[in-house]
C-alpha cells in the first residue's frame, strides 16, 4: 500500500477532542517527537514515518508494540539460519502463566513470514469498569453522587488486523474500549432499569411510555448493541483524526468480545471470526465482511452514487474482467438488486475494471482491500488515482448475543476468536475437533486455554507439509499471515 | 385507499409493448368497453371504475373473477341470516375434485368478513412450458429448429394478496407466469447445459473461461433465481403500466413456487409464507418483507433521499410518535446504522410523523402500506399529500431453493403456501401439527390436501370461539382476512 498523500489535518470533532484530552497526557517521553527507529513503518516497501516525510510531522502517542498483555514474556527462540525462512519456524508467543488474562482466557500470536516487518494484528483485554450514577441526581444532590458513584464491570477481549502497516490496529487496541466504556457510562442507567425507559431522565410522559417500549421489544441488551455500534463509528472517527494528523494510513478489520450483566456480545467488522465451540456442535458467532458477501451493498451504493467510480469501474460483476472480444455476446452478470445471475450484451463500459474481483481470499474491492468493514483508511485511494475507497466501507459492527445464564455451559465450552490467518487454514470443524481433544486430554493444566491457542497457530504452520501444499478440497494448508488467536472459557464465569 | 389521479400513461416501455402483443388480443369480448357491472370496484368506499371517471378510460383485459381452477364449482351455501354476519360462517371454496391441480396440489379460499366487496386474494398455478432451442443454431439450420424445438416443463403455483382493490392481483395472475416463461425461455440453454456457459452463446473466448463460471461457483439454479428476479420485475412494469393505462390503483404480495429440474424455488414478495412440514419437524422457506423486517433499508433510503420524505416525516424510529413534551428530552432511537438502540435529545424535526411507525400487523410505511416489497402500487401516495410510495418498495422477491433431489421426503411432506390471514391466527408449528394428524388419518382419500387447505382456513374462522378472542400470548384467534392457501404434496413428484 502506498504511503498517504500530505495532508492538512481534518477539522478537529468533538470525538477527536475528546481523544487529544484522553491520551495525549499519557504518551510515554520517548513518543514525542524523539526518535524511536522504525517504530512507524510496517514493512518491507513502506516509507511511512517522520523521518522519511518531507514535512515534520506530529508524532504519534501510541507507538508500535506487541499487546500489553505479552510484556515480561522472553525474546524469541533463535532460528535455525540453515532453513530457508520460508519453512524456519516461526515464534509463537503467549501471556506468561504467572499473569492470567480475564477469565483465566488463552491467548497465542505468530508473525507472517516475512511478508512484513511488523506483525499488523493487535489484540487487548481486560476489565471494563462502567460508572452508573443513579437517575434523579441533582446538581442539590451533588455531595451524595461521589458516594452513590458505583461501577458495572464487564470484561473485553479484542483483536484487530491491520493492513497498510499496523497503525490503526494499534490505535484500536488503545481507544476502543474506551469509547465503548463512555457509550456505555451514557446510558448504563437504561441497562441496569427492569425494562429500558423511553426516556433516559426515568420521567414518564405518557402513561403508557413502558408499554411502547415493550411493544418495540426493546430491552437492555439493544442498548448495549447500541452503544457497541457507536463505539466502533467513534474509534473509527478517532483513527481518522490521528492518522491524518501526524501523517499515517492504514485500517484494521475489529473483533470485539464484551461480557456484560450475564451476556457475551461478540461485535465484528471484518474478515476475523469467533465460534462457539462445545461438546455436542460447533458455530459461528460473527460473520465476515468483505467485497464478496457484501457485494450487494456496495454495487447498490455505486448505483446511488456512480461519481464513485470516476468513470473507471463497473459496478456489474462478471465471472471475469471483460475484453474488447466479449463485445457484442451475452456473458454472464449480477447487478446490485440480484442474487442469481443473468445474461446482458456486453458494451464498451462493461469493459471497465469491476468494482469487486476476485473470489475468495482473492476478492478485492475497487481492485485493492480485501475487507468491507473496519476502522480506518480514511486516506486510502485506488492505485493511481484519486478514487476514495473509504465511502464504500463500514465500520458498524454485526453484533450477535449469547446468554449465557439462559445457556448450558459445560467444563470444556469455549469461544475461538481468531483472525483471518487461522480461518483460512483450519475449517470451523477442524478448530472444534483440536479444542475438544486437546481440552479433554489437558483439563488439569491450568495454563491450557493458551496452549491450545499456540497448538491452533502451530498447526497453521504446516512444519508436516512441504510448502504451500494443498489438501484436496484445494485448501492452503499453511498461512504465512499474521495469527492472533484467544481462547474465553464459558464455564470460568459460571 | 384513494382512487388514483387523473394520469396520462407512461412512456410504453418494451415490456409493455410486449405484453399489449402478448394479451390484448385473448381478451374476451365482454371485456373491450362493454359493461361488465361492478367488475372493477374493488371494495366498500371504493369509488373507482370507468363509470365514476370524468374522462373515458380504456378497460382492462383482466376482469375481476376467481382462479381459472375455481371454474364450475357451485355457488356458495346460503348463509344463515339470523347469524351477526361477523360470526355468520363464510364459504370456503376449494377446486372441484374431478379436476386435480398439479401434484394433486391441495387450494381452497375464503373471502374477508365483508372488509371488502371482492376477495383480494388470488391464486394460480399450472405446467409451465419453456421452448428450449439447441446452441449453435445458425440460420442456413433454421428448417431445422422447428423439429429441434423442445420443452422443458416445470411446475407453477402463486399466491398474490392484494391491497387498495383486487386488481393488482388480478393482473398479476394473469401474467407473472407468462413473465417468468419468457425470462426462462432467454437462458435455458444456460440451464439444460452441464455448467452455465461464461457466454450464452457457447463460445468460449478465453480457454480458462469454464473455470471462471465454476470460481464464482455459478449453477443452473443461479439462472433460474435471476430469471425469476427479472420475471418479478417486468410484471411489476406490466402492472404499472396497465393500470396507468386503465385509471386503476392498488398493489398486491406475490409468492409463488416453481418447480424445475428438480428444484422448488420458493420466491415472495411481501408478507405470504410458505412453509416446509415434515414428520420431524417445520420451517419456514419464505421471510417476510414489511416495514419493520426491512427498516433499515427503508431509513437508508430516506437518509441517501431526504426529498423522498418531503420535510413531512422524520426517518428516525421511536418507540412512539414524539410529541411538544418530550422536546429536550433523551429517548430512545434507532437510524437506519442501528440495530441496536440509543438515546437522543429530541429537536424539533423529531416531532414530524415517522417513516415507519407500529409493530407487528399494525406496522405502517409512511402510515399507508403493510408490505415493503410486491407488485403495483406506482400510483399510491401518502393521503391528502405528494409523497410518493412506490420508491421505498422492492418488486424483487427472495428465492430460496430446496433440492428434492437431494432432500429424503417421505409420503406426507408437505408445502403449504399461504396468505398472511392464516398466519396472523395459526404458528408455523399449529399449522404443521394440524398437517401431520390430517394428512395421517386421511391418507386414502385422495382429495385429502384440498381438505386439509379447508381445514386450516376453518381453523381461523372463530367457530368454537367469541369473536376477537385473545389467546393468552395476545395471538388473535380468528381472522377476518382473505385467506388462500396450497397445500403441494412433495412426495407425489418423487
Amino acid at each position: 500500500m502506498r504511503a498517504p498523500r500530505g495532508q492538512s489535518p481534518a477539522s478537529t470533532s468533538m470525538s477527536a477532542e475528546w481523544f487529544r484530552r484522553r491520551f495525549l497526557h499519557r504518551v510515554p517521553s520517548w513518543g514525542r517527537g524523539q526518535s524511536e527507529p522504525r517504530v512507524w513503518g510496517t514493512g518491507p516497501g513502506d516509507t511511512m514515518g517522520p523521518q522519511v516525510s518531507g514535512r515534520a510531522r506530529p508524532a504519534s502517542p501510541f507507538p508500535y508494540r506487541r499487546p500489553k498483555f505479552l510484556r515480561g514474556v522472553g525474546p524469541p527462540p533463535r532460528p535455525d539460519p540453515f532453513l530457508d525462512a520460508q519453512i524456519r519456524p516461526r515464534p509463537v508467543y503467549c501471556p506468561a502463566p504467572d499473569r492470567p488474562l480475564p477469565w483465566n482466557a488463552g491467548y497465542a500470536e505468530v508473525i507472517n513470514a516475512e511478508k512484513s516487518e511488523f506483525n499488523e494484528d493487535q489484540a487487548a483485554c481486560g476489565q471494563l469498569s462502567i460508572k452508573h450514577r443513579e437517575f434523579g441526581d441533582s446538581e442539590d444532590q451533588e455531595w451524595m453522587i461521589l458516594c452513590q458513584e458505583e461501577y458495572v464491570t464487564g470484561c473485553y477481549w479484542a483483536l484487530f488486523d491491520g493492513h497498510g502497516g499496523p497503525t490503526a490496529a494499534v490505535i484500536a487496541s488503545n481507544v476502543l474500549h474506551s469509547c465503548l466504556r463512555r457509550k456505555l457510562e451514557d446510558v448504563v442507567g437504561g441497562i441496569l432499569a427492569p425494562q429500558p425507559p423511553m426516556h433516559l431522565s426515568g420521567c414518564r410522559i405518557c402513561p403508557s411510555d413502558p408499554l411502547f417500549v415493550e411493544e418495540k421489544g426493546i430491552q437492555a441488551q439493544d442498548l448495549v448493541i447500541g452503544a457497541i455500534e457507536e463505539a466502533f463509528q467513534e474509534c473509527d472517527t478517532v483513527i481518522g483524526h490521528e492518522m491524518t494528523a501526524t501523517g499515517q494510513s492504514g485500517g484494521c478489520t475489529a473483533l470485539i468480545i464484551l461480557y456484560l450483566e450475564g451476556k457475551l456480545y461478540v461485535a465484528n467488522a471484518g474478515d476475523s471470526r469467533a465460534i462457539l465451540v462445545q461438546k455436542e456442535g460447533v458455530k459461528a458467532v460473527s460473520s465476515e465482511f468483505t467485497p464478496e458477501t457484501e457485494r450487494r451493498r456496495i454495487q447498490h451504493l455505486a448505483f446511488i452514487h456512480p461519481r464513485l467510480l470516476a468513470n473507471e469501474f463497473t459496478r456489474l460483476e462478471f465471472p471475469r474482467r471483460l475484453k474488447g472480444e466479449d463485445l457484442g455476446q451475452k456473458v454472464l452478470f449480477r447487478d446490485y438488486n440480484m442474487n442469481g445471475w443473468g445474461y446482458k450484451q456486453v458494451e464498451k463500459s462493461d469493459l471497465k475494471y469491476p468494482l469487486v474481483i476476485g473470489q475468495g481470499k482473492q476478492a478485492r474491492l475497487l481492485g485493492t482491500l480485501a475487507v468491507s468493514r473496519g476502522l480506518g483508511d480514511h486516506q486510502l485511494k485506488v492505485l493511481d488515482s484519486d478514487i476514495n475507497i473509504k465511502p464504500f466501507l463500514l465500520s458498524i459492527p454485526e453484533v450477535t448475543v449469547i446468554d449465557l445464564e439462559q445457556q448450558e455451559t459445560q467444563e470444556n465450552d469455549v469461544i475461538i476468536m481468531a483472525t483471518d490467518g487461522l480461518w483460512d487454514v483450519l475449517s470451523n470443524e477442524q478448530v472444534a475437533q483440536l479444542t475438544r481433544t486437546f481440552l479433554q486430554d489437558n483439563r488439569h493444566d491450568s495454563n491450557r486455554f493458551s496452549e491450545l491457542a499456540k497448538l491452533l497457530i502451530h498447526r497453521t504452520q504446516g512444519k508436516e507439509q512441504s510448502t504451500w501444499e494443498q489438501s484436496s478440497t484445494g485448501k492452503v494448508l499453511v498461512s504465512y499471515d499474521d495469527i492472533s488467536v484467544f481462547v474465553i472459557p464459558l464455564h470460568h464465569k459460571k
